[in-house]
């Protein structure tokens, strides 16, 4: 089938279920073996391409028992790959719980040439100087590698991940939206200083998802200790960006599991 | 039975439904390819008349297994093409996900002869002149068929389809139906430029649904790439119709196929 | 059993059902024409006296299959029909999708005498002429009708029915409560005015829900085009009691079928 | 099992079940007779005892088919007989549709000896008088024969009950929990007067849920006309304390039977 | 499998589940007793390290039929026993109902060496001087023992524990993260003097679940008589505190059983 391709950033499908725990026990042990390795092989096969990235995860407490994170250049083929996840398993055994719809964005809040113009400037260097022109143009490889990274991400292996979805307010004194852009950008420059101190412990990927999904942004975070995504999350909350505009869904954490590991998590 | 015919506009039906897999792992392949058969039938007859408009779409992530949006002069027909469609399949295989009522309608915010008038003696024409009659005549034209595009229209087969209802707030603070037509005429005009910027990626269909259903409209776009959904709801949200008074449902994205396809990409 | 009346009104339910597919397609021809015929009279025996009325309606869109609507002088027969109507169905084929308990009353803002007066003597009668007594005395006629009219309601058996229930705001800023009768009676009557004004389109029966069911009160629209439910209910959104005080539910639209027409449509 | 019981007050229970009617119809008579005649028994054991109140219900609408009403010393005992009562029928057949905890509670706002005192010097009486000291000792008698009647309430076997939850608003403007003592006082003394006014057709029960339950109080009204629950719950919404202070949740109004008229009009 | 350790603090996990009585039902009684021992068995397990509490609870209504209260120092051992608790029963017996994930924290507003010194030199003490060290000393050890039972607390075996989780507001007016840290720590401080008060009734843990789930906090009361959590949580409610910024999640009441007396309870 003719692919789905984005003009800019990957698909990225956030897919939570439960296990019918009936209809799994009615099944003999060679159906489970079958469902299992049909499983394992799909998720495989995703995960042999490198524009295709694939986690799996035993969710804390009750709101589901397993999450996939899938990562697609092509929206037909992550699609036809969720329901070939499902369908690995017998038909109602996997149900679902939750589901989010983003893709991969740059920010436009990233620093810009006349951003950086300035600072060089301020630092007394000639425009016209070979050291200006050496710095200019690190900056635009170091900007440029940013952009590339957000865009085309290459998700970190860490042990747990926590998801919740986001809103800017656009309430009738709190308006995200009614703000000038230079406004936004300082609230989210202060906001990304908060996530930086943090950089050693947590990674996160910010998807888009205005026009995909219930919810404006996307936000997952990869650590291998959760303590860290509540100290971070906590410490965010009082930046400003979140404060006063940020509205927060639910939230879901799980552990980074192979499927092998899953099951016996499972106790399928 | 007698048709139940609107004054103005179709009746536009959003149907989605989830695959009960259990009810249809216990088909036999006859009665599977007979349920196929009898729903690729009815949507066939469905749209041999050029009046009934109908298409198919697997809907990314969990929220449901497929969509159907059908836009019919006549509720009756309408209303029962709903029960023809989910009984071509065995009873209970469809289960409800979400459903939106709406019908189609002009806008009142469209221009009249008296804004064209302005524009035209404003660039100096004389009111009896035949210039200004002859571009008076056209304006009326193109408003005619403008308006009979929004009330009959002809909808684009592109590859993916974006659904949200909305409302306009009436909030302590914003509240739209407290302000006058000029006011709000002005929001939507600065509003439709956003829309037009993004015409050659991005068709779209507002409906009305205050009386019919839970929101006041429905909002559905159409695009090969859904990087443009994304796009340019984001963008409208900075419009200050959207920022101020939009409030927004539920978000659904599904991917136009044709009901064979459908049935592989469902793994029916 | 001893009847429940009311020292005002009639009791009036809303009752919405989805079919329960599977369970209907195990039953045989037998019993599948038994239960209809049980529900087809049950409705009839209830219509047998003036007091009782009852319509049947197939629902647009997937929030539910099909709804009754009954009006009853005595709670205890009411809520006997209730159980008698679903359980004319085998055992849980009919499952319940949403349902509105209110009463018929009349409005509070209607005008006094004290009104007319105001309106005779402005016309410069005399209070003690014959003329402004006969007026008045048909005024009162008049009135004495429309409060009838009002609480022992004859529902118009129009081709399609509107339900949504509504509630007069209590925020922080706009709160309906603490307006004093003068300002309340003022917006309610320009709100009026609009009601009118679709008189020959649009009958509309209000129901009080205080104290009986989650809203505040149920509105009933009845007409042969939904066209104007939409049309009514988008210009009411503007005046002023709606634009500041309004607030609604769920919105359900029902097609009006005779008991054999409605199992046909349903594909029963 | 040693009793929990309470420093003040008795522990209520409002218990509200959907009878799944599939497994009922798939009793045999026996089962049918022997499981109302241990719901019945149950109830009698229950009631043997002055300290423990139980009604029963049938339920208006689609909400629920039927509700229980228990009043009890003991917190073990009563969530004992919580499960003798849905155990008393077959596995699965009463569904949990809704329930409310919460316990019978005097009110902080009852008049004290120093408000009396005050209303008696203002008729010139003597605080050393015999006049006023057998007025002052009515008085106690009086407010602790109420007090009591509000932590240890007999209720009445009324008709109808109807039932609600609230809240008193904690919002940016009007703020409950932030008004001082006396203001809160003067709110409930003029909200009590509407109450007294339908104390002939209505009676309330009061029941505190801060730290039990979702909502903040459970109200419990009796009549055996259900237009009286319309009335006075409209005419206390005009009172400031509800005005601008109450949040209701959901309304459930039940028609008091007893259990050999409950299996009969729920059709069992 | 490797532990997932925190750097801080125990994992919480508070687990409620409904018993499928169909399913129970159905089963042998060596079944039951079976699922029950391996229940029991797992808990005694889990219980039998210091670092491992586990209570089993009955809930008072119908929004659960039992509860589990497990804290853990390691995120893969808790979600391990998570499942082998429900999968101790048959596969669906056990039907999750509501959880809450969350870890245990010190507070930030704990005193500091700064408010103490600040106490002992208005107290006229020297720094220099030996009882000032002394104080101060005892002072350290005193608030390492608070923190650490904050941490790493040790659950009383109370006879009702009290669960439900909050925020602190980001309205649009009253916005707690907005708040300096004196003003917020001032809050607090008159906030757990009401908590002091009830010391002797009430024992509480306070958990963190920022970036953990949907709610900021899990507050968990301790209590012999349920009287006491609607006392202090009432009385709560006016510290400003909560009544300006707290919001309140779902409360669930559970009665404190050792697993063969939650058996009988529940009537399995």
């Amino acid at each position: 089938m003719i692919p789905i391709q984005a003009a800019e950033g990957r698909f990225v499908s956030h897919l939570f279920w439960n296990i019918d725990r009936n209809l799994w026990a009615s099944l003999d042990p060679q159906q489970r073996s079958g469902a299992q390795r049909r499983f394992s092989t799909c998720l495989e096969e995703y995960r042999s391409s490198d524009n295709h990235q694939a986690f799996c995860y035993a969710i804390w407490g009750l709101k589901a028992d397993l999450g996939v994170l899938l990562v697609d250049p092509d929206l037909n083929h992550l699609n036809e790959t969720e329901h070939l996840l499902a369908a690995s398993f017998p038909a109602g055994a996997l149900e679902p719980a939750y589901s989010f719809a983003s893709m991969s964005e740059s920010s436009e809040y990233v620093s810009q040439d006349n951003d950086y113009d300035r600072s060089l400037r301020a630092k007394g260097l000639d425009p016209d100087s070979e050291e200006y022109q050496a710095k200019m143009g690190e900056f635009r490889t170091r900007m440029q590698a940013y952009i590339n990274e957000r865009l085309y991400p290459q998700l970190p292996a860490h042990r747990v991940m926590c998801f919740y979805p986001m809103n800017k307010a656009r309430g009738e004194v709190q308006n995200w939206y009614l703000l000038d852009f230079e406004t936004r950008k300082n609230y989210m420059a202060s906001h990304s200083i908060t996530g930086r101190k943090y950089g050693g412990d947590v990674k996160q990927l910010v998807t888009g998802s205005v026009g995909l999904d219930d919810w404006e942004w996307g936000v997952t975070l990869f650590a291998d200790d959760p303590f860290f995504f509540k100290k971070i999350v906590y410490e965010m909350r009082y930046d400003e960006a979140s404060a006063r505009f940020g509205e927060f869904g639910e939230f879901l954490i799980g552990i980074n599991l192979e499927p092998e590991e899953l099951w016996k998590r499972l106790q399928l």
